[in-house]
């Protein structure tokens, strides 16, 4: 493998994230126990943020847009402004979580700086994750970050077009495998898959991937070796 | 002149948006005559969106949430849940309005491409920018699209070195003067100011452009006489 670019996607491959996630929907099923038990209230904002992909995309905002879709669901339109209000809170709080990087990331980082064209790509809300990537003062390894509204085959076929790379130069290095690893593939690029112990249910696959350009590994540092 | 990306502004420069805009706060003002003036409550969204700016960003999901915010305070918290469904129901409106390109936009970009890397530099949502570039069907006219978090200094310095251009050799074109000409002139870039018919009150700058990289023009297809 030779690859020219090496991306790296951003929420539970660089810093944690989903954990921030399950806290925000735990404090959400508190506040609506009444209503509903917590697997339940956790399925309706699924469904509801699945709904609303089309139009919102990935990422915080729409994260919150949904919860409060849910909770007038739950609620049957009951709920008051204070309710509202606490949802909105949920939602600032997790856009002012502090970025906790996953060890070793600046390690590897920084073997691979100078030797390949580093870039940050990722989903979610724009603003959030460039805030993100400047916490989390590992900014400079990287060449930019690319936000992307979506990681199917046809948002990384734009970015390597934006890039001007081919598909066989390109290494993406993510914790998932339906947005980081499969699409890759598809395109002809390089893929290597690094779990986080933890996927949002809307990011699991339940086949397993077997591929020439596709390796996994456990732990982010191991990566140095395949490349 | 001669530049190596002319870059155009999306919003009110490639096709409407503002007077939907308009039209949405028109509506919310209505839902909520009772409580106050349309002048007050459109000075409260505002006060909201720019508060809100540093956490949210631009873009319609942080319009909406705004607006819930906005609502909230009118009310005293005693909104019902009807009318934060009519919120989100208004901003998913706007998510869906048809694109309506500005009059001559297709015949500039027919006559520029292929001569110059044409790209689209926009904020607001990811995910809506890109649906109204598909949905405009001008999208095979630019390079790509570059939404941006921001339209500041740094946010242009950022784009540049993406884009591995000068700021000597990119010009940018827009109906913003403080988001589209003055961070692009002040790194040494060039700059087309397009006035649209309105603008968006946090766009407007009190002092008049004076620069020799600085040209104004009252429609776009007097810009390829200065390129």
């Amino acid at each position: 493998m030779n690859p020219q670019i090496i991306a790296f996607d951003a929420d539970d491959t660089l810093w944690h994230n989903e954990p921030y996630f399950d806290e925000a929907q735990a404090k959400f099923c508190e506040l609506f126990a009444d209503y509903a038990s917590s697997q339940e209230i956790l399925l309706l904002i699924l469904n509801h943020q699945v709904k609303n992909l089309p139009l919102y995309g990935f990422g915080i905002k729409a994260f919150v847009l949904s919860m409060i879709e849910s909770a007038l669901e739950l609620t049957n339109n009951e709920i008051s402004g204070n309710g509202i209000e606490k949802i909105i809170k949920i939602g600032k709080e997790l856009l002012q979580k502090p970025v906790e990087l996953l060890p070793e990331v600046e390690t590897v980082l920084g073997k691979l700086k100078g030797k390949y064209k580093l870039v940050v790509a990722t989903k979610g809300d724009l603003k959030d994750q460039h805030r993100k990537l400047h916490d989390s003062n590992i900014g400079h390894y990287f060449h930019h970050i690319e936000v992307m509204s979506d990681k199917k085959d046809i948002d990384y076929q734009k970015m390597l077009h934006r890039l001007d790379c081919q598909p066989e130069s390109f290494l993406m290095i993510g914790n998932s495998l339906k947005s980081d690893i499969l699409p890759v593939l598809n395109l002809g690029g390089h893929a290597i898959h690094v779990p986080y112990h933890t996927t949002w249910e809307y990011e699991k696959i339940d086949f397993e991937v077997v591929h020439p350009n596709f390796n996994s590994v456990s732990h982010i540092n191991q990566i140095l070796d395949l490349i």
